[in-house]
């Protein structure tokens, strides 16, 4: 059965890039990548992420077998409009994904066919219509939320994501891009409860798996000493 | 040997309480309250933390394993002033600490001493000095930081802190009182770097040991395409 999947690198206070690059200068020298590639190295020195960029070599670990699972499991992909504009030329013409992607957008612009089985299409009807489209297309397999963020919390607060993984690296950034920022609007005393489902752990990285089961108010509760928990009237 | 340790239950989106509560009306009925009592309901459930508030029963499992394991390891504790008054009442004649707790303020005020082995000394020449003289009277046993959160980022940031574990608890918050908040000041492209030590997981709660390294700059790299990262000029 399909399921609406998202996995993203992050440092143990919760960036995946430092503070945004804006205007003149090169990404690659910006503060946001160094951030980035600092929470995604564990992924590219592994054999599967290098394969899949036709890099030579890498570790074939459990880290490695990671990638090629989440790879492997994904039978189409959502991502967001920048994630895609900034990938479109590194990617080149044999983009890793080999599988469809779907673009949210507010630009229309036609269907890009690439080699390896990867294909983009622009979606400018919004993230459920790019969903629904990824998943009527994915035979199966699981429609993975490429990113970046704002997609990923987007889709979380829209109550779409089944599943979210998140690979903590063992640094603490101080700033930049947080996946779970706090532009996520819940209502005042509700959360979003998870059940962890897998962890696996290395020395590089820490990767915890969730199924996400919704909202829930917050409860009182009378500090464990026997009357139980008190509902809380949400504001 | 001892170290200087801080471990805090936090949210996956990094908070350790709901937003501040400020101005009239109870604490116990405030966002603030609430969020913090699901992110500690697996310690306030577990048979060593009950226990440590004189409260019968509780599940001896391994979440009450972790709890018992870190009071046992703290010869004496350093705590923020709003955690030492916010628990001056609720923790009555026998607080859980059963240790000498240095309390960093800038209130001079006289030692409270506490039945079962707790004292609060109010410390008003800092951090540093509060870490000192709990390591002076720990016995050879950690300072463990007792909270909250803007005391452990202090702690980090100044480079006293030796090891973190975090308790991260299933729950999306999307708001509040942050561990790890972008207050922690860092240079640009600077990070500060751990290795995590220890993962015990259970389906109430992730529990991550980190010791911390130090400092480090980030590096920018190729992406794994083969010529090694290159250091970035920090700022």
């Amino acid at each position: 059965m399909t399921k609406v999947t998202a996995q993203m690198s992050v440092s143990l206070d919760g960036y995946y890039a430092g503070p945004r690059h804006e205007g003149d200068g090169s990404w690659m020298e910006s503060a946001e990548a160094a951030a980035f590639f600092r929470v995604t190295r564990w992924a590219t020195d592994a054999a599967a992420w290098r394969e899949r960029q036709g890099f030579a070599g890498g570790e074939s670990d459990v880290d490695s077998e990671i990638i090629a699972e989440s790879f492997a499991s994904a039978g189409a992909y959502v991502m967001g409009r920048r994630m895609a504009e900034g990938g479109e030329v590194p990617w080149g013409d044999e983009p890793p994904f080999r599988a469809p992607v779907f673009v949210v957008t507010h630009r229309p612009r036609a269907v890009l066919e690439r080699q390896g089985g990867t294909s983009f299409t622009f979606v400018t009807d919004g993230v459920q219509s790019a969903v629904d489209q990824a998943r009527a297309v994915a035979g199966g397999k699981n429609v993975a939320i490429a990113g970046g963020g704002s997609l990923v919390r987007q889709v979380l607060e829209a109550g779409l994501l089944d599943e979210l993984e998140l690979h903590i690296a063992p640094v603490v950034l101080g700033r930049g891009l947080r996946l779970l920022d706090d532009d996520l609007r819940l209502p005042d005393k509700q959360a979003i409860e998870l059940t962890p489902t897998r962890v696996v752990h290395t020395p590089r990285v820490t990767h915890v798996r969730y199924s996400v089961n919704g909202r829930a108010p917050l409860l009182l509760d009378d500090r464990g000493s026997g009357g139980g928990p008190v509902e809380v009237f949400t504001a």
